[in-house]
């Protein structure tokens, strides 16, 4: 298998970004919206972007070396700061190393258990809205899910605001309207929630961007994830408080499917 | 030069814990104090601690592989969660990868230049208290120091509260008085913290273990930066403000260079 070299500040430091998308059958699903997305992270960080025809063959070129052409696939593509510089300041020349990989991604079987993790996110990190490489964060309020019996993990900023889960992003319904956490609660930018913002304005579903305290999912009447992966996906406990699939997930979930 | 596969976990998710030991003419200082550290770390986050002759043997190799055991090096020991498991989870047989690399570490000439950075520390994670991976908010911190002209970044945390520098922490002293944020407000568990402290209060200076608004440093008398590569080091500027060495900095580099 390939490597790279002791010296890749990726490696070090987690000074760099990743995508994960979507493979159907060899098609990069949302693959502009996913480079965009990482583009617009190397703004945030001072990093050189890739470019599109090189990203997107390297994922190709996976995703057939692993047989995985005619498959449901996730794609991983990762853009680190390359190597050099001791300790934090990139060296003068930095070279961004770029290289993809690819996993199959079967579709979840289930509705998700979810417990709110004690591990908060950043908010008062630029990086908390990116999808960098330093997920320790994540990897921790993973562990705490899956410690409890759980599937996935809310997580809420330092002030106590709900502003995702550890791998997805979180819709919830009350009264009969879509919230979801605003991107400075220290919510990562997703894909998906992008798509499933635009798919309900679209479609007369309002969405409300908020900054919630975890009162406003105790008395939700439906929650979800969504990922590039997974889609929308039902939670049917959170806290121990068993939830029921809602409409509008299924809505979503078909909406989305047409458009992308 | 050696290198890591691309499914290590530490390249991507930032999953793992670090050291960075002085070496003087191939002698690492405190090493024990490191790896202690890393052993705790490693309780922390779920990760197998590395055998200590292990540990040390890498960290000579590589020093002696670089032609640096006559040097006044830095010797990276790095710990990653090994390879594997699509997304945050750890396989549940996960194998630690570890490696050393080392490089010159000049001790720094002059003293800092600081400014406070936005970006923030966050104290609500584990991590913040650990040396980990996971360092882009430090990385950022940092650029936000070198684009202002200055060496460092003081971070804050969420609450507003003084939490260290990019890559190193914080004392200040105040009439007459020497202080330090405390690790709860998201401060790294420094070992040359620990060490002035210990050497501080074995030779009769009180120092005070705080959650301390900006304000604190902002009348401060004189500021310091400590790690293990740069011992400790006067602060001459802060957010524009000029700051004199203190008496104190000068005792404690003495006592510290007498006992390691």
């Amino acid at each position: 298998m390939a490597g790279v070299p002791l010296d890749d500040r990726g490696l070090l430091l987690g000074d760099g970004l990743f995508e994960t998308i979507l493979a159907r059958r060899g098609e990069l699903v949302l693959f502009d919206a996913h480079l965009n997305r990482m583009r617009a992270g190397c703004a945030a960080i001072g990093l050189a972007p890739p470019a599109s025809d090189q990203a997107r063959g390297l994922c190709r070129q996976v995703l057939d070396a692993a047989g995985l052409a005619d498959d449901r696939a996730a794609v991983r593509l990762t853009l680190t700061a390359g190597s050099g510089g001791r300790g934090l300041e990139r060296p003068a020349d930095t070279a961004e190393r770029l290289f993809a990989t690819a996993a199959p991604a079967p579709a979840p079987a289930s509705a998700a258990v979810l417990i709110t993790a004690t591990t908060r996110r950043n908010a008062g990190s630029p990086a908390s809205r990116l999808k960098s490489l330093s997920c320790l964060d994540n990897v921790l309020a993973r562990r705490e899910a899956l410690a409890a019996g759980a599937d996935e993990a809310v997580m809420l900023n330092n002030e106590g605001h709900v502003a995702g889960a550890a791998a997805a992003n979180l819709f919830w319904v009350e009264s009969g309207r879509l919230f979801t956490p605003a991107l400075d609660c220290g919510v990562l930018d997703g894909v998906m929630r992008g798509q499933v913002i635009a798919w309900a304005r679209a479609n007369g579903v309002s969405v409300e961007e908020v900054c919630a305290p975890p009162a406003a999912l105790a008395r939700a009447e439906a929650v979800m994830l969504t990922n590039s992966l997974i889609g929308v996906r039902s939670v049917s406990v959170l806290d121990g408080r068993a939830l029921k699939p809602h409409a509008i997930a299924a809505d979503l979930s078909r909406g989305l499917a047409a458009v992308s």
